[in-house]
């Protein structure tokens, strides 16, 4: 069975781990999200691509969900000795030295897609991680600063350093629009037995790799089922910040408006947790197959029963 | 007192801080090589120029004598781990920060000589620190290698990888002859009140200072009284391998010859070890003033006596 996964960073990782304990012999390919990649100090920093990455082989921190195992953060106190910035950025020294593996990869040619593979050969995550394009697409978000001026700042400073603390009023993934997906994203796609959406943020995540020219099309199109599963529960995200974002574009913190917000010219199906079970007959309503099950990724046991259920009801769609 | 002098790694740093001991008042400018730098991980690494800083900021291995006290090495692991080397090169993970810092700034347009003036900021070194060039100029070695074929390698590789454990057959400062001084260089050799060799590499620090057009021409003509001191003693080097390159520039290790090498055009006073006391004559029919004065920099108080011993035969050149 070949499933296609378009991740983000921390929910996308997670329901990897679970998909992959659900279906061992499954050919999973993740088509991962680089609107939040960033340089800082002059590397090459791919926040949600290294999260699969670490997360799938056996690197992450399991605590924080994000960064290195056993981490230690000496470089980043010399750089600020020397006042260099951001502080605001958690670079950790095992995780520099991915960021300097990439950078250098990427200063000689390589494409980000030929850097990832690179960099995977280490990790072996037990997927096929392709970035969503080799291109440079930088997620910014519009803010009014505390004088009341507008600007845009790049994602990771509005969630990291202002921790989405001041309403987004529009979130642009800046040069989506001249993107191509890398190499492998459409066929892959157009490949699928099924395609799934884990409870990722709905905007700045998988919205982001939907804004790359060609592969909302080629999802849409495709012959296989397209599932997700919702990242709100009782009205808000499970884990981040989702909510703030979903304001930005319009779109109420509920479980069938984000299941709407995809449409049903993408989504085939639609988890929603058992606390939203009063949702479904709405989410079905919109033409969207729909079940309520819990959709709380405690651990790999849990997430992998959630794998379970997002690829029974893609059988249910399919049949 | 206005004081010029130049400098390569260890030796030049240990000397500088006796120095600055010596004449606490002086108006200390240092011309460090950069022959020896090296791009490594796509970073810019100025291992002399570092050693300097380091050593006079104190931040420097006493013990080693190069690279940050206190260190530890996980980025470099994780780049073992990634497949990625050289390992030879011991890169710490306080030290990565430092050409962290180097490289961003130089990729953002900005001149090697601006750059460690900005790191100097944080170090405080006490001297003005200047490359001896903006330029790019490496340090090649001809060797022959393990199958008897003529190669050329970077000088670290020679130095740090070999160990110097195989013939010198050339020691060539590549991209030197193309090279501009830096800013302020020339500048402080005309402005100088006494000019100092300190015991340095006479080859591959000292002699590639002086293979950048201008500077050797500027120190001949300059008014002021020019010393050096000898690396040599009892015919072998105190520290490192100079006898290695020594050889293949056709000079013997001997305090004499170093001397004769550097030439009386360029040298005014010549201080050798008093191993080396037989010597002195010998010198001195070179046409260069010589005096045996202890030269093992032991302690900072061993090395104030050398450098205030170098002084005083600068005050003696020049009555």
């Amino acid at each position: 069975m070949r499933i296609v996964v378009l991740a983000g960073g921390i929910g996308g990782a997670r329901f990897l781990r679970g998909l992959k304990a659900a279906a061992p012999d499954a050919d999973i390919t993740v088509i991962g999200n680089t609107g939040d990649d960033i340089h800082l100090f002059g590397l090459k920093v791919c926040p949600d691509l290294d999260t699969v990455m670490y997360t799938l082989g056996g690197g992450i921190n399991e605590e924080q969900g994000w960064g290195r195992s056993d981490e230690s953060f000496r470089v980043k106190e010399e750089l600020a000795a020397y006042g260099v910035g951001p502080e605001w950025f958690g670079l950790g020294d095992r995780d520099f030295a991915t960021h300097i593996v990439r950078t250098q990869m990427m200063s000689a040619g390589y494409p980000l897609s030929a850097v990832t593979e690179a960099l995977c050969d280490r990790w072996q995550p037990g997927v096929t991680l392709l970035p969503m394009t080799d291109d440079r697409v930088e997620t910014h978000v519009a803010v009014e600063d505390e004088n009341g001026e507008k600007k845009a700042v790049h994602f990771q400073e509005y969630w990291v350093r202002l921790r989405a603390s001041v309403p987004a009023e529009a979130v642009v993934p800046v040069g989506a629009e001249q993107a191509k997906p890398a190499p492998g994203v459409l066929e892959a796609i157009a490949a699928a037995d099924v395609i799934l959406f884990p409870p990722s943020n709905p905007v700045v995540s998988v919205g982001t790799i939907l804004a790359v020219p060609g592969i909302r099309e080629a999802i849409a199109e495709a012959g296989a089922p397209v599932v997700g599963l919702s990242p709100i529960v009782g009205d808000a995200p499970v884990r981040g910040m989702a909510d703030k974002v979903l304001a930005a574009v319009g779109v109420e913190s509920t479980a069938s408006a984000v299941a709407a917000h995809y449409g049903m010219g993408l989504l085939d199906g639609w988890l929603v947790d058992t606390v939203d079970a009063d949702k479904v007959a709405e989410v079905e309503e919109a033409g969207i197959r729909c079940r309520a099950v819990p959709l709380m990724m405690t651990d790999v046991e849990a997430t992998a029963a959630m794998a379970r259920e997002a690829l029974t009801l893609a059988e249910e769609v399919r049949a």
